[in-house]
């Protein structure tokens, strides 16, 4: 290695001499437009299936990020191939955008696979600061204080709901189908979250989010998030090392534990700068800045440490909730997370390629008990969280139980780093996906017959928490 | 070539087929979380000098936008080594960034090669889409209703001052320095387009802005901000091609307005279509996605049809300028503008390898003498055009052409993309970043003294335009 040369304030003579070969940077000039073309197109398609999935889901009474993760499924590698990704033998050739774009500037075959490679890791990336973003949107959102009043009820609900799906899911997964310790952990973790968006939503509209179980599932829901996010550092760690021994993973809990709590303590006092320096500014971007220089720097340190980048952007969120500034960055952040987490949520559904369920094929058959085994786990493991209320007669167990049920983003982001990483084969990426829509599906007329409501719910206001998921 | 498979619904058999074969995805899954991490922490440098160098410039009574230019100087090739690029001989080894993430993850050479090039590609393309959306902030904010108003006058002095310093550039880089046409006449474009932004904030501090000079020096820069994006076109067009003939010049000035004005009268018809889908749509970014497909795929249609993507997404930006949904559309751009902006600014900062201009290397002296050249051009070029005002006895001459002096968001357009696409070589790109630091800096005492106004200047409120280019 040669050391860098910190401070070259003159270095023209060694750029100067290392200039006659510049033959890479050539190569990588001329595909530069054309890497840009396929970039732009792929996000017109992204935006369009995103858009499109979110407003039909609406008018179906569905929460809009599922609309948005089938339209991913449609627009990629399972239907249309729009938007796909160069894994699993996949080649420039199968993408629709990249013969258009070969189509218009007649490039040699190694050229089109050079700009599919690059234009998929730009996209990549783009999808990977997008869950970054919508989990610095969801740990703003997180009001910690809330939890104190809904109390000891909500934990409880919460650790039972996290820990039936994902030991029954593990298990079930090594015992039953023999696979390997890593993917059956990631699996069952996937199990954990359920979704705070999707469950308030389909409360309020049932006007049930003020009620006993409402409070109970809305803070049971806040948590599991929490531990969710834990569960998922923890194991996609171990995934990296490829070893599981008990002084490591307890080394993880307790590191990604520390992580998240020193955060938010040394946030407390790190507040009151960021109120400080932002007061200060007074260029463009004054909010923006400040607050995205925090999210980012939180999760590179999340990653560096081994844990998750969505670790350190969700203790980011948490930190800069506590803030004044609070509200006018929600405001401020509304759009970017509007532009970037879609890019996410599509590729989620774009990469997940259902035909590895296809029932007609024999070899399928396996992948399909796993789906059929995940989805079963996913429904039961949070059902039984309702008997796990206790001190509390005459409470709606079922109704509890049934509003745990829909995953949403966090179960999402699983398969998406579980598949990205590598950790995750396909049949069982596809099972999680299959089971977040599902759950999401089911919950909404569940829990109408739960709560044994009337057909013409009276809606009740939007609350905050709604609105970021949607 | 193997023909698209565009509805293989249930593929999963091929998918199956080729499985065995995941080499490439492995590989660059591995690299995946390091990419990452770069490309966070690159993003966090960034940001803190935009937002350093901004606010520097700011208490300094000199434009954000020049701060942030200089903070990516600093943090660039030419100082820090922070943010570099592989170009011109550059390799990860000598980025600061690329060799604290060998050292968190033990990487080998050709791995960190490989991150290196990937996490470049990625912050190119952030960079290009910034460039991409400040166009279309730009076009949103150019009004062209307004233009009417300040008439003919306007339109002279734009053109003389687009015709002049183009001309006595192209010609005397030629001439004096026998440099290759292409490039000469992309510089010689580089130095056409006046700053809306530094200009209407110099006058406003001045108290000048509503002066018959005011209006005359704003309405001008509105124009050849479009003359030179047209302008520029051509000449990036001309250099893909390699080749000048009078036809081919012709052709591409025709379709490059073409392409404007017919964006323009189609998006009159547009407009209500996208005010009526807007207005349908019921989930979040109902009115930021629509406009991002839009000016997406206009910056697409740009580029594909061979001019350039920033001529799209300013079109786009006129376009939408006009609908009722603009108010709306202006607040919520701006976080993403106040995002992705700064990207492009300190890129273009980065990128420049004052080094080359280094006094004390001999070699040097062709550059020096260039950049003087240029230097010269760019202010006498506009100085000029107060005389080209005619039927206006008694108008302070001097004034109108020193307030067309400074350049600044267009000429670093040019910078960027003829540094990116290897039109320019180092001493011509550096020159033309410093002519823009020099006019804007040079712009605001010389404006001071051609008013002849007091030491301390009344504001006025501030204007659309200037909030925009800050």
């Amino acid at each position: 290695m040669i050391l860098p040369n910190i401070l070259p304030l003159f270095s023209g003579e060694i750029a100067a001499a290392l200039a006659p070969l510049p033959f890479l940077a050539t190569v990588v000039a001329e595909d530069s437009p054309i890497i840009l073309s396929g970039v732009l197109l792929t996000l017109v398609v992204i935006y369009l299936a995103s858009k499109f999935g979110a407003e039909v889901a609406r008018r179906l009474d569905f929460p809009p990020v599922l609309g948005e993760l089938v339209a991913g499924v449609v627009v990629g590698v399972s239907a249309l191939h729009l938007v796909i990704f160069p894994e699993g033998g996949l080649s420039a050739s199968d993408s629709v955008i990249m013969t258009a774009l070969q189509g218009l500037n007649q490039l040699t075959p190694d050229a089109l696979t050079r700009i599919f490679e690059s234009q998929s890791e730009v996209i990549s990336v783009l999808a990977e600061i997008g869950v970054i973003i919508l989990l610095f949107e969801i740990g703003l959102e997180s009001d910690l204080r809330q939890l104190k009043e809904v109390g000891i009820q909500a934990t409880v609900v919460a650790c039972v709901g996290v820990a039936a799906p994902f030991a029954a899911g593990t298990v079930g997964l090594m015992m039953l189908f023999h696979v390997a310790a890593i993917p059956a952990i990631f699996a069952g973790a996937a199990l954990t979250a359920t979704s705070i968006g999707i469950t308030s939503k389909v409360l309020s509209e049932l006007g049930q989010l003020k009620s006993k179980e409402g409070q109970i599932i809305v803070g049971a829901a806040v948590i599991d998030d929490v531990l969710g996010i834990i569960v998922l550092a923890v194991v996609a760690s171990l995934a990296k090392t490829g070893e599981i021994d008990v002084v490591n993973v307890i080394y993880l809990i307790v590191s990604a534990t520390a992580f998240l709590i020193g955060s938010i303590l040394l946030g407390g006092v790190f507040n009151k700068s960021f109120v400080a320096i932002v007061e200060q500014l007074k260029t463009r971007g004054n909010i923006v800045i400040p607050a995205f220089i925090f999210a980012f720097f939180m999760a590179f340190l999340g990653n560096a440490i081994h844990l998750e980048a969505i670790l350190g952007a969700f203790a980011a969120g948490l930190v800069l909730d506590e803030t004044d500034a609070r509200n006018e960055l929600d405001e401020l952040i509304k759009p970017i997370a509007d532009l970037l987490v879609p890019i996410f949520f599509v590729t989620v559904g774009a990469r997940a390629d259902l035909g590895v369920l296809n029932p007609t094929v024999p070899e399928n058959r396996a992948g399909l008990f796993i789906a059929t085994f995940l989805i079963v786990v996913a429904i039961v493991g949070k059902l039984i969280t309702g008997w796990a209320v206790f001190g509390q007669p005459g409470i709606n167990r079922v109704a509890i139980g049934v509003g745990m049920i829909p995953r949403g983003e966090v179960g999402l982001v699983f398969a998406g780093i579980g598949s990205a990483s590598g950790i995750l084969d396909k049949p069982l990426e596809v099972s999680i996906i299959i089971m977040v829509i599902l759950t999401t599906f089911l919950a909404p007329p569940f829990l109408r017959v739960a709560f044994g409501s009337s057909i013409n719910p009276i809606p009740e206001s939007t609350t905050a928490v709604e609105t970021a998921s949607e």
